[in-house]
């Protein structure tokens, strides 16, 4: 260290997998990187924490399945292997204070009009992504006409009954721990077209949550950080960066100061304010970053004693439909090798800030509560230990799982989401085109930022630095198939004008055989 | 100057309007406050420059009215005068390509149709204000449904005629600029009612912008500053607050630290997050700075030799519907002598972003060009000076003129936007009840701020946080008088159905005197 401090080739700035897996990338280039990161940890909005009651547990980011290539590629490099979530059983659904067991990624309707309904409904999201470029939203042919709408208002447009709509709501909100009014259209039908379509995104086996890492995902921060070495500096907030010199100088809160050629920014977009820039950023990146808020999430653990609902034949999915309880959505959470058998849920959105005003020791009660009404059973009252994270109060990620686009914002202030200012580059899985969000969106996005850089240097061609990832071998992906009536099925709406207009021609076909019988049509 | 840096009663950070009002208050209460201003200026979002060519220009907020009595108090304290935005003349209509003069402080419609569907529309978001509490929005009586909703949706829902919907788009750019679809309805309607309806806050004479201040808006803040002296610290940006200890520590990214008891907050929500905080802010103030994003607008002064537009009977005053316009409001911006005519624009959210791109004589030239259309004379080319500046630039903003609220955050999120966070308080525009968004906002929330720090130190009662501000002599408001058109035409709708029943009633009628006649009718 000198006078002027440590210099580098490039400061990553976030120590998350998206930062991490920037820097483990140039190093492996000869480039000499430094990655400083806020907390006294890495890992970002993944974090592993370890104690007796639950050996390890995922408080944030933790699920991964097939076509996530690039996250299986590095947690294979490092070791970390991956296990099934338990979905052997049957999942539940509770609606209307009634519980029904199902088999498959969706909860069916047994209502044929909420089932041509609901199938018309998830059809049309991934019709309308399709028209949607995964690099380049604002470039759809209905971007801005899709991006004025909230998804409440497409929602509205598309469903007919209010079971639809409350469905959707809960699958908005378990997507992207945000309201449906609160949205982009355009942008939630990108988030979900990029991470491979309804069922990719939803499912559990042979989709987004098919899988959790044994040891948990903090493993695979810690493996890279472990690899950088003193080249991670914990505890190191950057509050300041002044391009104005030479070099590039990035100050920490603890007044340290690194100079370097590049820098990459691997923070969600919002936390670049936390940085004051000279010289200022330009004027729309400036206004981008205070219009992509963080979704409102608490990540809930309840540890129980006997892992009394696969006895019942449940696997532990329950999708809860209940403006009263506080999870939406939960997982089997037991170890793979059936120790600790616990249950997660998450607390999202509205609820999320209405529960957030509790104690930790209230949520814990009334998520029991509401367990047990789910799952039938005293049993779920009889918890023995509760884990949660309320990434809310995260000052330095903002909220979780990510960023989301309010209406108008993607077409408007889109294409400057990885645009580079100056020697500035930015990752960060907000910046990802595939399973942006996610730990894979993360490193897409490191190693997109890397290669630019490499490629400033000379070391890469332009063509390089996007590149596509060998799929996984352990987890390889099955496409879905969807059957010849969710393809044909008619909508309500379609349902509806079939049958006035085959009413109308049954009624002029009866009057016309009634016509001909009485004489009234001449027979020739 | 001691090691651990300067001690005072508070710090206030931010040296606008509303900060140095907290800080003037707080001195002439014997409370040692000083004023921490990240900029090299004071003044915030009011700024005046000078130089030869204008005298002196306001770039930032600059209008002042009727019952914005706080910001004429502070005025005619320092001896600073206003004088008549000049709308003696007739003002000009540009849509579809034509003009048309007006006196009025909107633009009327010949066609009978916009004229009913018009005059429903403001006078149905008045109506609405009504049940909307200045105070707390988010308990109006309909608050979550309209907070759902963006202005886009209500004005769909309301409206029956392309003309007036174009017209409340720009109607929402002017006022907030940003779009209709950007905003939630709840914060809209809100926002007018809280700044006196939509005449007060529309109009040049007896309305917001009837005046501005001789010398320009920037010498309130000046003359604040200079009674504060060396209280005011400029280029002192904050990074850091600690209130972990037994005084609250402030740090500047120059390195300097100051201690105090109490701490006010007098920027816009958003910039909060310039500050690395321990301990963090609480989950919902973490959230809400990541979801009040600031507008959108760049503010343009285009000087010419002589004042043509006067001598064709106009005042200057211009509403431009017209897509490829930069600017869609004018208003004289000529000095009160009658030196340097010009005429003040806003390029408005949408345009705003578009225009960004262009450089500054591009602007310049493109707004001369749209002047000439809408004047009808080629002298409009013929600018011999321009002057602009545009807010999205301005880190320390992050836009102009204020924060805006997109659609379900309001409800959510609202309550804490000035709720005490320890010994920190909250001021700036944005945390005011009567006419935020504007100076006067300022001065309110940074008294009201300044109060609450007076009454934790016993200085006066609980009681005495919330005051109301007696009118100004020289600036006096008139009520707004409704015709009893305005009150009782019907709305569009309201026509229809009078048409529809009214046609079904004569038909009947017509109908039952032929049955009558024709004895189908028994006589009795």
């Amino acid at each position: 260290m000198t006078a002027l401090g440590n210099t580098y080739d490039v400061v990553v700035v976030g120590g998350g997998i998206s930062g991490l897996s920037a820097a483990k990338l140039l190093l492996e280039n000869g480039v000499s990187p430094v990655v400083l990161e806020a907390r006294d940890r890495v890992g970002g909005r993944t974090f592993t924490a370890r104690n007796k009651e639950t050996k390890w547990v995922d408080l944030g980011g933790a699920y991964v399945g097939p076509t996530q290539n690039r996250i299986l590629r590095l947690a294979k490099q490092y070791g970390v292997k991956t296990y099934k979530v338990n979905e052997q059983e049957r999942l539940l659904h509770y609606v209307d204070g009634k519980s029904s067991t199902f088999k498959a990624s969706f909860p069916p309707s047994w209502n044929p009009l909420v089932h041509l309904d609901f199938n018309n409904l998830f059809r049309t999201f991934d019709e309308m992504g399709k028209e949607i470029p995964r690099e380049a939203p604002w470039k759809a042919p209905h971007a801005e006409e899709w991006d004025k709408m909230s998804m409440q208002q497409l929602i509205e447009k598309i469903c007919w009954t209010s079971a639809t709509r409350r469905f959707a709501t809960l699958f908005i909100n378990v997507n992207v721990t945000s309201e449906p009014h609160e949205v982009s259209a355009l942008w939630f039908l990108w988030y979900i077209k990029q991470a491979g379509g309804i069922m990719r995104i939803f499912s559990t086996t042979n989709g987004g949550q098919e899988r959790k890492f044994v040891g948990g995902s903090g493993q695979i921060s810690e493996c890279m950080a472990r690899e950088l070495g003193d080249r991670v500096k914990l505890q190191s907030p950057v509050c300041r960066i002044d391009q104005s010199g030479d070099m590039v100088l990035v100050e920490t809160t603890d007044k340290q100061t690194y100079m370097a050629k590049q820098v990459i920014l691997a923070t969600p977009p919002v936390l670049n304010l936390k940085i004051h820039f000279n010289p200022e950023l330009p004027p729309l990146r400036n206004q981008l970053i205070n219009r992509v808020p963080m979704g409102s999430v608490i990540k809930c653990m309840v540890y129980y004693k006997e892992n009394f609902w696969r006895k019942k034949g449940l696997c532990g999915s329950m999708v809860i439909e209940d403006e009263g309880a506080p999870i939406g959505l939960t997982l089997d959470d037991t170890k793979p090798d059936g120790s600790m058998p616990a249950i997660m849920g998450f607390i999202l959105a509205r609820k999320c800030r209405r529960f957030c005003g509790l104690t930790k020791e209230e949520r814990f009660k009334r998520i029991c509560e509401s367990f047990s009404r789910v799952l039938g059973t005293e049993e779920a009252l009889h918890a023995i230990h509760y884990e949660e994270k309320n990434w809310c109060e995260e000052e330095y990620s903002g909220g979780c799982y990510t960023a989301y686009f309010p209406p108008g914002i993607l077409t408007q202030f889109g294409k400057v989401l990885r645009e580079p200012v100056g020697r500035l580059y930015f990752a960060g899985t907000e910046t990802a085109t595939e399973w942006s969000g996610y730990m894979e969106g993360a490193v897409q996005a490191g190693e997109r930022a890397a290669r630019e850089i490499l490629c400033t240097m000379g070391k890469i061609h332009r063509s390089q630095i996007w590149q596509t990832e060998p799929e996984s071998e352990d987890v390889p992906a099955r496409p879905f198939v969807t059957t010849f009536w969710e393809r044909n099925l008619p909508s309500v709406g379609g349902l509806v004008k079939f049958v006035a207009v085959s009413g109308f021609l049954s009624v002029a076909t009866v009057a016309g055989v009634a016509a001909y019988k009485k004489g009234l049509i001449p027979r020739c």
